[in-house]
């Protein structure tokens, strides 16, 4: 399994005008990476899962997640992955995974309730800038979980939650990629290392 | 300089709801191109330059072409990519370059004619999923145009063009990627070289 964990700083926790996908906080970079995580050309990858953890307004914090096997009837556009985030966040989010269509889920929790139950079943890194070169040690990562931030990055205090969980900061390139580009890429190496 | 050529099957060659883009030919797909051939993080690569050949309804082919350096007012989303390239097939399109924003043009070239254009300044390499890895040649890749379909692919009619032009066929991965995909990885390649 591969699966990425995306902070939306400002990314917002109500249903949103499809019209208007960069002004509900940013949702266009978190729609970006759920595509750029899960689509191959006319396919979907096999066992990948996107978390996408939304703490703009007005209910804050809520998770998106997004199981690759189980998807169906999703397309890479934005609007159509926004679609069905929109829905998610239409469905009262509880402390339990609620299934808002096949494959995705909500639920209301924060980062550090998340990563402690996500910490259980992959290994978490996180993806910085200045972590080191992914590639490098790309034969040992199994089951991974990539914490990344969106056009804001992550946090103070959410990196220090991360690193109750992790202490291996990643990068995949020198240069400063947006979100969804330090996806491909990650899938990339990974990729590269199985073959 | 760094270039890409997409060719866009059915891509629409007249002005497009910005409400159904995947509805204008797959115009998602190259606005897409665009998104992940120009932007890095919060800023636009320098001597980048995209061209979408459209090849659908009702007027092909036409042109667009977009030029980082002289670039303004474009964000990496597809509404906003698209809005940019609705608004060049609104003009009309001539044998020469129009510009129709800062750092945009549009012409009615065919395949043949522009690739006879950008050989003149430009490496031409042909992306191909059966190609030779990228990575093993990157450091003699200089000033590449590199050429590839949409989600269709390259008509044989089009390869035929395309090798008058280069022998060389790359790849960048042995999965089939979605075309943006190709971007990202062909500059993360390029860049790693670099460094």
């Amino acid at each position: 399994m591969r699966s990425f964990l995306i902070i939306g700083n400002e990314a917002v926790t109500e249903p949103f005008s499809l019209n208007d996908i960069p002004g509900a906080g940013r949702m266009d970079v978190l729609c970006r990476c759920v595509s750029q995580a899960l689509f191959l050309s006319h396919s979907i990858r096999k066992d990948v899962e996107v978390f996408l953890l939304l703490l703009g307004k007005p209910d804050p914090p809520k998770v998106v997640r997004i199981v690759s096997n189980e998807l169906r009837r999703m397309s890479p556009d934005e609007r159509n992955v926004a679609g069905h985030i929109r829905k998610a966040l239409g469905v009262k989010a509880t402390k339990e995974w609620t299934e808002t269509n096949s494959g995705i889920f909500v639920t209301k929790r924060n980062l550090k309730e998340l990563l402690s139950e996500l910490s259980k079943r992959y290994n978490v890194y996180y993806l910085r800038e200045d972590g080191r070169d992914m590639s490098e040690i790309a034969s040992w990562i199994k089951d991974p979980l990539f914490v990344l931030g969106d056009h804001i990055g992550v946090k103070k205090e959410d990196e220090d939650v991360i690193f109750n969980f992790t202490s291996t900061i990643l990068s995949v390139s020198n240069l400063s990629l947006m979100s969804e580009q330090c996806i491909t890429i990650a899938h990339y190496i990974l990729d590269k290392n199985r073959t």
